[in-house]
């Protein structure tokens, strides 16, 4: 150990004195060197597990006095390499900070530490008569992670994504200070908007260490119902009517047979309906069942319309249950079938048939199983590049590479996005600097140089 | 004439060649020198008025050469200063650039320049269908004005404020140079917020020339009621249990019996309810009439819990037509009655009671009669401290300014802000200084500087 080191190990535990909250250099567990997505060798320069809001304002003035720079990481489950290290970070793990620490019911807002994981908070306020509408894939994932990619899920259509839950947030800025921004308050003229800044700023805009999220009260009716269609391009098509028509769907998920019978092989589970080729998983909630039972009835006539072959409402739990459980288990099952790549794009809703329609284009182009589902109703699709049975690695990659690349034009030519909820992080920098304007990429950085002068936190990821 | 103002006509006749288009120096317009609430004496350069994205460039350009600070001015019913000139400005006025461009019913966005009035887009959508959810006080606001200051209005309560509703904006920076932000796409992870950070900077971050808007489907049942109870006490705090009761109110406006007097008084009509002291009006809507009764239930219980005298269906449409009216004409009929100045305060909704049983202290204390209203649930009332019959005017502006100055101590103390929906402009900016922490000021003024770094764009104006 050089005189270096044994700073760093002298003054990190004089910040977390204790054995199980920190881990330097070599002793640092395998872990922490992969997101769900990325694995990167870099080796990290230590890892610690703060507890307290201090720790962390005593680790980043640490960080700042070396010149390291810090990763923040949550619960682990980012889908983009935003949290894996490239090399010589600090990591700063605040899985530990993760109590839910008030409900106020008279605002109806929950203080939460960043740690706490989204289903936790889901059980927590759902007990209690209340919902936080936010719905990503992973309940697994913490809190403070769904900030840092301002989070989407299953009920984006009607309920908006993590931004539009967020009131206030307690943030450790890169110079160790403390700020919060954003407020109880519903309305504000006062001054820009800072709050909306750091979420989905993918932690290199500052470290937060305590999130007030807004509540609904719990939707008294809820009605899931299957809807099936004989070609993709009919289920795509009935979106944008289901939506003009004001059915006010809660979730909207489109996937194809073949899709979701991969999920009921690797489940042992058949999906409540085998006809078509193309599906609509649609959930209504509402203030009553009579609210729920008139939309149903737009609902049918929207989707005849588009030549729909069965809607199955779902007034049974077994068969509610099972459908969304297949549909959650998509892309574990996609991954079960084959190595893959799972992209996160979201388009203009108008244009999610064009996309589909070139995924498919893009699959006989390439030979290479291209699946794609997602939620509809958002423009926002996950399409999953099989490897399939392809042995020699060069040729999968330059393939995949390709289809990539081929599919990222069409979603700029389409006015789309790379993320729609997963983050930037590191895989999607090179197509977010290309179908990002260079003035909107000069804003971002004058931002973070602004914020972060020194590019200690999260370097070389988003930007 | 000089020579330096000699290139400047030249300059800008270069650039606007119309002469109803351009006033240059002593031949600018009255109007100019003022919004609906401040009048500035400050001399300005000249007054363009643009009719394309091109001239507008062109005037930002000359402006960074003669160093001239510009400012951005719709319809000029701002109500905080923040287009009022402070002296040797290029106001740039852009209520010619008025056109509604494009309605997109696929991605159901609306397309319109900065100039055109909030309540022809509210009629233009509704007429076909759509529903355009802010609702501010002034329909005569500019929908450029609605963005620059995030405005609210009255059904914020469920359907959000204006920032809700901007898909994007189009932008001409300080230094001439376009950008757009945000996007047809309804989620995004891809890279900083920068869209929500010019809404509502006030016309210190960039000038807008182009916005999409977002329109919800029309609603398809509506139904106002009013609530009438014996305290404001009462009131208040219904306002609490009608939100946690799921009544989900398009918009629930909070008033006494002495200030809808007023109204009464001046526009020669009876509110439908004479009973009690303090009101709310409420409107609900939904998409069945089953789902408004069951609501309504739901409302009465609410409101029977805090000793409500009376609940008023409006199904008679001159009763809501009346009601809604003089609800709007408040403000107006409070100026009539006397000088006075408004506010524009917001608190947390658990303290709008505390907040407005405070503004009775100072009544008390002040001597001044100080009358409240405003948008109950969303915490944001209006208090308007009004002069009366005091001749002195030293004596009534300390007397104004101790009120103001112990008011807005109060609502800082309960977590509020100073401005919901009108901005900070000139008339707020001490409040706000001394309500912002000193971190977030330094944190905007920062933006500021990388957004501007000549000041150019509205100086002086909110921080």
């Amino acid at each position: 150990m050089n005189d270096f080191d044994r700073t760093i190990e002298d003054e990190l535990t004089a910040i977390i004195n204790q054995e199980e909250r920190l881990f330097i250099g070599d002793a640092v567990p395998e872990e922490y060197k992969y997101d769900e997505y990325v694995y990167n060798t870099g080796n990290v320069v230590a890892v610690a597990l703060p507890i307290t809001k201090k720790e962390i304002v005593q680790l980043v003035k640490f960080a700042n006095k070396k010149n390291i720079p810090i990763i923040t990481r949550g619960a682990g489950t980012g889908l983009s390499g935003a949290t894996a290290p490239l090399g010589g970070e600090l990591i700063i793990d605040v899985h530990l900070m993760n109590k839910i620490t008030e409900l106020d019911e008279e605002t109806m807002t929950l203080t939460v530490q960043p740690g706490a994981l989204l289903g936790e908070v889901h059980d927590f306020v759902e007990k209690r008569g209340y919902f936080y509408p936010p719905d990503p894939g992973s309940k697994n994932s913490s809190i403070g992670g769904n900030v840092a990619t301002n989070a989407g899920g299953m009920r984006a259509v009607k309920y908006g994504v993590t931004r539009d839950y967020v009131r206030e947030l307690e943030i450790i800025l890169a110079d160790g200070r403390e700020v919060t921004v954003g407020s109880l308050n519903i309305k504000s003229s006062s001054g820009y908007d800072l709050k909306d800044l750091f979420i989905g700023s993918e932690g290199t805009l500052g470290i937060v260490t305590q999130i007030k999220l807004r509540l609904l009260p719990f939707p008294k009716a809820k009605l899931s119902a299957i809807a099936a269609f004989d070609t993709l391009e009919d289920a795509t098509e009935a979106v944008l009517t289901i939506l003009r028509n004001g059915v006010d769907p809660t979730a909207m998920e489109f996937f194809e047979r073949e899709a979701i019978a991969l999920s009921e092989k690797e489940n042992k589970l058949l999906f409540p309906s085998q006809a078509g080729t193309a599906y609509l998983l649609i959930t209504l909630d509402g203030d009553s069942n009579e609210s729920i039972e008139q939309r149903m009835k737009l609902l049918e006539k929207s989707i005849l319309e588009h030549n729909s072959i069965e809607l199955l409402p779902l007034i049974n739990p077994s068969q509610e249950y099972t459908s969304w459980f297949l549909r959650d288990q998509l892309l574990t099952s996609v991954v079960s079938y084959s190595e893959q790549v799972t992209m996160d794009e979201v388009v203009p809703i108008n244009h999610i048939s064009t996309l589909y329609k070139y995924t498919k284009v893009l699959e006989k182009e390439s030979g290479l199983k291209l699946i794609s589902f997602g939620h509809a109703g958002d423009g926002n699709l996950h399409t999953c590049i099989t490897r399939g049975d392809i042995a020699d690695q060069k040729l999968w990659e330059e393939k995949r590479d390709h289809v990539l690349a081929k599919l990222y034009d069409k979603i700029h030519e389409l006015g789309g996005l790379p993320s729609a909820e997963h983050g930037i992080g590191i895989i999607k920098k090179p197509y977010f600097n290309k179908m990002t304007a260079d003035i909107n990429l000069e804003l971002m950085r004058n931002i973070k140089a602004a914020f972060d002068p020194n590019n200690l936190l999260n370097p070389h990821k988003v930007l």
